[in-house]
């Protein structure tokens, strides 16, 4: 029969990993999701697709551009970008039925048909936990968004990480003190310091027009240097009475006092005064979190403080905190620096159960359905094959131990366990086979 | 500041849960995939989205009019409406580096744009298993299949439900024997005698143009009663010659019987020689799966064997064998039975922390802290309200216990633990309270 073959291969920009890969990647998902949940986050899993109405109420550059929009039928839809905006259209649906201060966690897939380049991706998981609170929300909860982050990357066995606090009340304050207007532009430009470095920012803020005095300024305030308490005498001895200003002040020192008191070591956070999250979505505590000895693999997990989750849904005011983990860019950029390495395996399988012919299956299939029954992951080769060739299946998927049942141990009513890793292998009975594996 | 404010909605047949429910939806698919990984089958994670030159391969009917499909850029894209699709397409593209007989399981979203109505959802859950062999596949691997479903119903919480099993060699022989050609059309058919009836089948059949005798014969074949053992000999006794036929009858047979060596009891599993699948994929054994009890619900778990699952991307040879849960219309269904019922809560958090006030916040997050170290669930109550809005938030949220800390616990470095189910209080320790929540 001659037919036409398609290609298989999938669209540019989407990840799609082999079994050892997808293996690492959903212990990784998984630790993250056992950490939210640790801390009494609700689960959530919306639609991926939603009308464009709802995706786009907001509006604005990027997203446009890079939504994957279509029409079935008569109805404008699209693929979620983000997690943030399904929350919010979420909380205000459900409004009623929802219990507050609300704390949700959702890990799923978005999309963003971003230019394709190497560690972008089109589809990608993010991981988010956010506190929504009903009219108000404590600002104690902004001391406890580290303590998650520190939980999260400790439970991903890192341990050389900071994150990086910031309160944008106390940005805002500083520019209005200096009449400055534009502070999303000059925030902008703030969060490129690492990127661009002093005389980047320097030639930005210059060109957004502001007097050299100002420049230096700003450039003077976001390179305060010390310990955290340090930077907090420093910014109060700014001496601006602006009203915000003193209000991020006195957020920032509350959060820092607290994040204390929530066992996060002083050597896992600090003040960052450069740190700006370039969106006007924030509007109190941010977040960047940076792996100590991998800086250029950029924030791990950023997020802050919003007075309004769902002002586009909803005229109840919902104020929040949260935090995002872009899971498929981090596991891109982990492998690129070796990070992943180690002994993953490629199945999940721990003992592999080979009958010697077709008369063995029937004890082999006992044999495994035992092993199942102690929690150890176990499957029987029932294709007609050489030995040889079933412990070659072993190895290349790294199975740990192999049972290979023969006529002998039937009549035994025992097995022959062999460790892949030595080779050595032992007729024994299942009981012992099963504390050995274990 | 007035704003237009975009009615928060999901498009129509889009399942979307609260927090109970998704708590409760969360833990069946754990279970399901749990149970998967138990027997060794490999975690898979492919795009939503594929070319639609992969997607429609095969082409035909239902698929190319509810495909949700679109263009970005210059790229004809579209999302998956199965899981099979996509494994077809991964299998070929990865087929160097993967190990046979290659066991795989996928559980993730598919989109199909239905007629919406109820119970009938445009979004929904797969949860699948496959064993694909490279060239040949033992017919033990189709024994398999039915003690995995058997173990997911099982440990789901389910007894009574019947795997009904068939194979469509059987079915293909006894029509050559007939001198059917049309043997699609009159699978289609008799996959409907539990919808439409012996009176409906027989008018389809009829209207298929097949003569009164050879209608009569189809249905008194469909129609053989009996154990397992007598539907068999059943089989044999009408002496057809067809080697196909002889085949199927020989597959079904060591099928039933590794069945019973696989541990499942004779009452969850069974012959039914009307179980057809309609579909012109599957080759040899065929499932379904019923609740005894509801049979309304239909199969809530159905698959088969196919002699070629990548046809259409690669020239290798893959026969496997594999099965399909719904699990959003499985979990509608079980929910609108109300077979979901139970205490199940609307939160993962076993002990709320209340501090009385501000002052107790610190020894409160301490404790917070101790008993998710001893992986209790918990978390701290912060924002400022009277205690009884607070006990208001567990009562809500159904969480089992609530830990008072005030000066005085502080001060005795003990802490007043509160059954909310009892309302009994107790000043304890932190250990006792642990012992107790545990």
């Amino acid at each position: 029969m001659s037919k036409n073959i398609v290609k298989p291969s999938t669209l540019p920009g989407f990840m799609e990993l082999l079994p050892k890969d997808q293996i690492l990647f959903n212990k990784i998902k998984d630790t993250i999701r056992k950490t939210y949940e640790s801390f009494g986050f609700i689960p959530i899993d919306t639609p991926l697709i939603e009308r464009s109405e709802i995706l786009l109420a907001k509006g604005g550059g990027e997203t446009e551009k890079q939504i994957y929009r279509f029409t079935k039928g008569d109805t404008d839809m699209a693929l979620r970008f983000d997690l943030t905006v399904p929350l919010a259209r979420y909380v205000a649906q459900h409004f009623p039925n929802l219990t507050f201060p609300y704390r949700r966690y959702h890990i799923g897939k978005v999309y963003r048909g971003e230019k394709s380049q190497r560690g972008r991706f089109r589809e990608f998981y993010q991981c988010d936990v956010d506190i929504i609170g009903n009219g108000k929300l404590s600002v104690v909860y902004d001391a406890e968004i580290p303590s998650i982050i520190y939980a999260t990357f400790r439970n991903l066995g890192f341990e050389d990480f900071t994150v990086k606090i910031n309160n944008r009340k106390v940005l805002n304050g500083f520019f209005a003190s200096l009449n400055i207007s534009s502070t999303v532009d000059v925030l902008r430009s703030i969060d490129k310091l690492e990127k661009i470095g002093d005389s980047g920012v320097r030639a930005e803020l210059k060109e957004l027009g502001l007097p050299e005095s100002t420049v230096d300024k700003i450039l003077s305030f976001i390179k305060i240097q010390g310990s955290d308490g340090e930077k907090l005498e420093a910014l109060k001895a700014l001496d601006i009475t602006n009203e915000i200003f003193r209000e991020g002040i006195e957020e920032l020192e509350t959060v820092i006092d607290y994040v204390k008191s929530f066992g996060v070591p002083e050597k896992n956070y600090m003040i960052d005064l450069t740190i700006a999250r370039g969106l006007d979505y924030y509007t109190g505590t941010v977040y960047e979190t940076f792996l100590d000895d991998y800086p250029e693999i950029g924030s791990v997990c950023s997020g802050g403080r919003y007075d309004n989750l769902a002002e586009f849904y909803t005229t109840q005011k919902l104020p929040g905190v949260g935090i995002s983990i872009g899971l498929t860019r981090l596991f891109y950029q982990l492998n690129e620096a070796g990070l992943l390495e180690g002994d993953a395996p490629s199945t999940l399988t721990k003992v592999l159960v080979v009958p010697m012919d077709e008369t063995c299956n029937e004890y082999s299939i006992k044999v495994a359905n035992i092993l199942r029954e102690e929690g150890i992951v176990s499957e029987v080769h029932f294709e007609e094959a050489k030995v040889g060739k079933k412990l070659n299946y072993a190895n290349k998927l790294d199975i740990p131990y192999v049972i290979l049942i023969g006529e002998d141990e039937i009549r035994r009513q025992m097995v022959s366990l062999k460790d892949m890793k030595t080779g050595d292998q032992e007729l024994i009975t299942i009981e012992e086979a099963i504390k050995t594996v274990k």
